[in-house]
């Protein structure tokens, strides 16, 4: 597939032709979401909104900017974020008292808020959340959905009165996302990032990485236990049963909108356009009728029939009633919009009152009856889904490859452009070394399972302490 | 009732206990909407938006940044808001090459990518809408809800062949919004703007005045006729099936959703708090276990059974099983929330398989079958929106008064607070004269209806042209 020859080119025509996002914006890393493209957004959203409303977190919507005052609070996290920050200096032509920042990510935001709201032990847990774009000026090349200077994403932010509290929060929320990304056939792996790249102010950072076609990780995700470091910067404090004054303990996650985008667009779709997974596509469902002079009339009304009933069961269905195509080209133009199931209806469906059902992923084909159209709809759409996961997983474990030696590692990262599995020390000489040898990133470990290292440190052959991955990185 | 009373303290405190929004972020004119408050919001939202989408608008999402020399290219529009933008200069530590504004609106992000995508009358017309929040450096005192410096709206572009076209669609625009302000109860003047006062840019200016409480006008949507102005400045073009180019006609509308939010609560809500049109209740029916200790399991699990009857129908449904309370504290709470209907299940409800129904608003109450129930809740919600549009109505005549010389005119918006209905020349003399002896301004005339006048100009006695309306606004 082209995908996996030419990635960049393959990708900019999908996001182009799909109505995904138009890059042509007059400022650099930023760009306009298209109506398909917004609509997935929106699809995307509503399954991880419902899933953070049913645990307990609740919407707000804080305001995209920050004071500089309140931004400088936490040292590390300025220290980590100050570099790409876009300022608010001026309004109409006074200079403002005091600087504006576009909220790289909200807790300096949140947190002064979080402070005047938390008082006791009853105020807590306090889960919030937002849906926004958030502002960071990438000094790296930018890219449509991957890495650009405006995006899109969900973070939610929690204030606990344990660390264990914190710790069990980390899980539900690594739970939250595995759910949302599996609704999506999503594969990935979910990495504890080394201590030198976590969060900026984060005691530890977790991270899901989703695979490539062209061998870079894409983290569509993250999950941060922030222990009591911003508390103590913004003075979140509550009243414990006993009296005393203590800390809260935070998390903070963040779930990459534009990045899933790309991550569905890039694991599934192939060379005649998207491929989109059932529960978020825009249109799940596109009816062409098949015409012929004589039987027009009769297939027009028996089309119109089957789009009312699936219509009427809550699938989001389309008629392609278009006069000025043939239903070739109508085929052609919704694979590329990558609706998951086409419903042909023609002379022969309609005399029997079948209608033929043709799936976007391996265009199969089956003839089904009317009356159970919509039940074989909803079995495909399980099925299209559960085919989309396996692929994708497939290619995960595929890309996936152990290196033994410095050489491998270099070939593996840098000629095959795939995910290499290594033994390290946990050094950070070793980390550079691996980092100059194979041209990419230690990722970090695995989150989910536990691997012992077999072997010993690819660089120094000292014991090793961990099996992390490496790879090249958006 | 105290909103006539002091209106900006009873509204401060409603904002506050009910959780709609925090006015002590760290920055003038910014806000953090809490999640009763951004709740009704994204009901407000699903609302317009469906009835956007359902008259052929699509959603897309465009930067929040403006390039400098794309906000210049209309001078009308720059001279209309340059005096209050907010500037972005800086990145990291780099001063930028090419400043970048706030949208204030987002005319000049959008129309660039407009001449992008019109080529052909099939391209037309284009109806595009975004749910986002703009940037306004307000001078004037800014208040929670009605003037801030970052307030959401949702704003349609469109752009067509004709001026006849574009006049249809301002119909269509001022339809749309009169749908959703009636689902939410409101009342409002419809008033084409007098052209001093018209949107910068724009040919006419039409916009929804809603009443408030302290005889202040507040602008809850406006509809704008942009004629060819912005298509010449950003050469947004079509070739006609003559084969000519053409410019094309723009309209553009806003729904301001921060200002429907404060409207709906200063028309609507009383001394308990809070009272919702049920449409946009985050929560429509509270229901509230009535207990004593002989009974309480009986009731406790009948009150279960009613939850999930209601919640089952689709209603937004919660039960109160909070254990510190008394049944008296939990209504005063959900009261001040404004929850439409309270169900009270008691021993008695429980032994006779009823339930008790109680409106928020004029706090009636009656007792229905459990059968009936769901049926009887959403016959009521019927009824209270009926009611709400009533109260307002008649609160809207009582507020609009004829003036009939400068003095009646100065008490009417000065002393009464009210809004005047007055003859005028429309020379822009007699508005300065209208402006300074009553401290408001010419709003404009009706829209919707025609009003011939009856009596001279009210200030320079020569035959009026208009019948306007005159009040202080936010």
């Amino acid at each position: 597939m082209k995908k996996f020859e030419n990635f960049s080119e393959w990708f900019d025509e999908i996001i182009f032709n799909a109505d995904i996002l138009d890059a042509r914006y007059p400022v650099k890393g930023f760009a306009v979401y298209k109506v398909w493209g917004f609509r997935i957004v929106k699809n995307i959203l509503e399954i991880l909104e419902r899933k953070l409303d049913e645990t307990g977190h609740v919407p707000m919507l804080f305001p995209v900017v920050i004071p500089e005052d309140a931004f400088a609070r936490e040292s590390e996290h300025i220290k980590g974020f100050s570099s790409e920050v876009f300022w608010i200096t001026h309004a109409g032509d006074r200079e403002l008292d005091k600087k504006l920042l576009l909220r790289p990510t909200s807790e300096t935001a949140m947190y002064p808020m979080f402070a005047l709201w938390i008082r006791s032990h009853a105020d807590l847990p306090l889960k919030v959340y937002q849906s926004v774009a958030v502002y960071r000026y990438e000094t790296k090349a930018t890219r449509p959905l991957f890495r650009m200077r405006e995006f899109l994403w969900n973070e939610a932010h929690t204030a606990h009165k344990t660390w264990e509290e914190a710790e069990k929060q980390v899980r539900e929320a690594i739970g939250i996302y595995s759910y949302v990304f599996k609704r999506l056939g999503l594969s990935y792996l979910i990495l504890r990032r080394p201590d030198f790249d976590k969060f900026a102010g984060a005691v530890y950072s977790i991270a899901f990485d989703a695979w490539n076609p062209d061998g870079r990780v894409n983290q569509i995700g993250t999950v941060h236990n922030l222990g009591e470091n911003f508390a103590k910067a913004f003075e979140i404090t509550y009243e414990d049963v006993d009296g005393k004054h203590r800390n809260v303990v935070q998390t903070c996650y963040g779930f990459g909108l534009s990045r899933v985008v790309a991550a569905i667009i890039a694991q599934h779709s192939d060379d005649h356009g998207l491929i989109l997974p059932p529960d978020v596509a825009p249109i799940q469902v596109v009816i062409i009728p098949i015409l012929y002079k004589e039987t027009a009339h009769e297939v027009n009304a028996y089309a119109k029939e089957v789009y009312e009933t699936i219509k009427s069961s809550g699938i989001r269905v389309h008629l392609d009633t278009t006069e000025d195509k043939t239903p070739g080209e109508k085929f052609y133009y919704w694979e590329m919009f990558g609706v998951p199931v086409r419903v042909e209806v023609g002379p022969r469906d309609q005399r029997e009152r079948n209608v033929t059902l043709v799936k976007r992923v391996g265009l199969q084909r089956r003839v089904v009856k009317f009356e159970e159209a919509v039940t074989a709809i909803r079995e495909l759409f399980d099925e299209i889904l559960r085919e989309l996961e396996e692929r994708s997983n497939s290619v995960l474990k595929e890309f996936v490859v152990d290196a033994v030696d410095q050489l491998s590692l270099s070939e593996i990262v840098k000629l095959k452009r795939r995910i290499a599995r290594v033994c390290w020390c946990e050094s950070l000489e070793c980390a550079d070394k691996i980092r100059e040898s194979s041209g990419g990133e230690i990722r970090g470990y695995r989150f989910d399972i536990e691997e012992k290292p077999d072997k010993p440190c690819i660089i120094c052959g000292r014991e090793a302490k961990r099996v992390v991955y490496v790879a090249r990185a958006y």
